[in-house]
């Protein structure tokens, strides 16, 4: 199994449709195995990595199984082959070129988080129509106006758009990317898309969850 | 039911322990809801709802009846009653007071995003140990120092602290902040804190999401 998934890279396996729940956990395996690697930690059993990461062993094994297992029986993982094939699974040893729509805020805090580069995302421009905006450096970016975006997205080999922008333009930006080659949208506009289904499409809604934190507060204080 | 759920505003009913996935998808009904009532729609049928949120209506009816229901059978949902249900079972209907605990892009980005407040969310402070930033204004607040959080915290009646600071500092933080009455974390530090169980936490790690996106755009690859 293990030399199965270090020959596929664990990618042929994930054919089999994995619950989008076991692959939402995996960036989490990803994070406390690097921070393990960079303890210089070379081993763990699935109950001490189900210790620190406060889930199941049992689950930790079950997320595992869909990808080949990973661990020998006994003598645990080893945290750098499986941070690494776990990078690899989620195709971050491939670099993917990214776009933002939207120079505002939020867009300038997901330009300048330099961890993202680390991963291999790599963001080659910046779109907004605010005139104020155009030209300005962020980064290393100079803002474009959203005209230019498409004959970009085609020249520089965009994978991704980030899209940072109001509720009122995503749908009409959304749909001119759909027309690109861009594979994924990380959508933080508040609103759902309607893409084709070539177009993969990850949202964060951010009031939804701050909604989902007021909910449990609440909650609690009845129950105390 | 109805009148039940009326008299209760929604909250007794959630004492019965409701799984975060229902949790987690009320803020998008709330989001779908008040879109209709924009639009000046009055009524709608589950399966109306189902076909313009892409979930079954079963689901719909499923998660509803967690909350006592909310639908007259045969004549579908009253939207502006179902909207204000939700909104009041979410907590919606009082104000929070929040401080952001780092003033940087994201910081920025979250304290100027003016929906929070329609919502109830009132930023009250925002905090930073970078000498260059404090005493800046962000919208109406003056950063301040670190040191002031606690007693800021305890005079201005906080409820919750956004936390967008590095992982390096987010863990001392949040040992500071459940010392205090704070009430939930919305955490956007890229590390899982260790809290109280009274201390409600939220993550949003930005990170893990963008590569659940890079997953799923590499393996659809796979599958063309």
């Amino acid at each position: 199994m293990l030399s199965a998934v270090a020959a596929t890279g664990g990618n042929k396996l994930e054919n089999k449709e994995i619950s989008q729940a076991v692959i939402a956990r995996l960036p989490r395996y990803f994070r406390f195995l690097g921070e393990l690697k960079d303890e210089g930690i070379e081993r763990i059993s699935s109950q001490e990595l189900s210790d620190i990461m406060k889930v199941t062993a049992s689950q930790i094994r079950q997320d595992f199984n869909n990808f080949g297992g990973f661990g020998q029986q006994g003598y645990g993982y080893k945290v750098e082959y499986l941070y690494e094939e776990i990078g690899r699974i989620l195709g971050l040893d491939r670099t993917h070129n990214l776009i933002i729509i939207g120079a505002g805020n939020l867009g300038q805090a997901l330009a300048n988080y330099i961890n993202f580069e680390r991963r291999g995302f790599l963001f080659k421009g910046i779109f907004d129509n605010d005139p104020e905006l155009l030209g300005t450096k962020i980064r290393n970016m100079e803002v474009r106006p959203m005209e230019e975006m498409e004959t970009f997205v085609r020249e520089n080999e965009i994978d991704i758009a980030v899209l940072t922008i109001p509720k009122a333009s995503a749908a009409a930006v959304a749909e001119k990317l759909a027309g690109t080659r861009i594979r994924g949208i990380w959508n933080f506009a508040h609103m759902d898309l309607n893409v084709p289904r070539e177009v993969q499409v990850e949202n964060v809604h951010l009031s939804d969850s701050l909604m989902k934190l007021i909910y449990n507060i609440n909650k609690r204080d009845e129950n105390f």
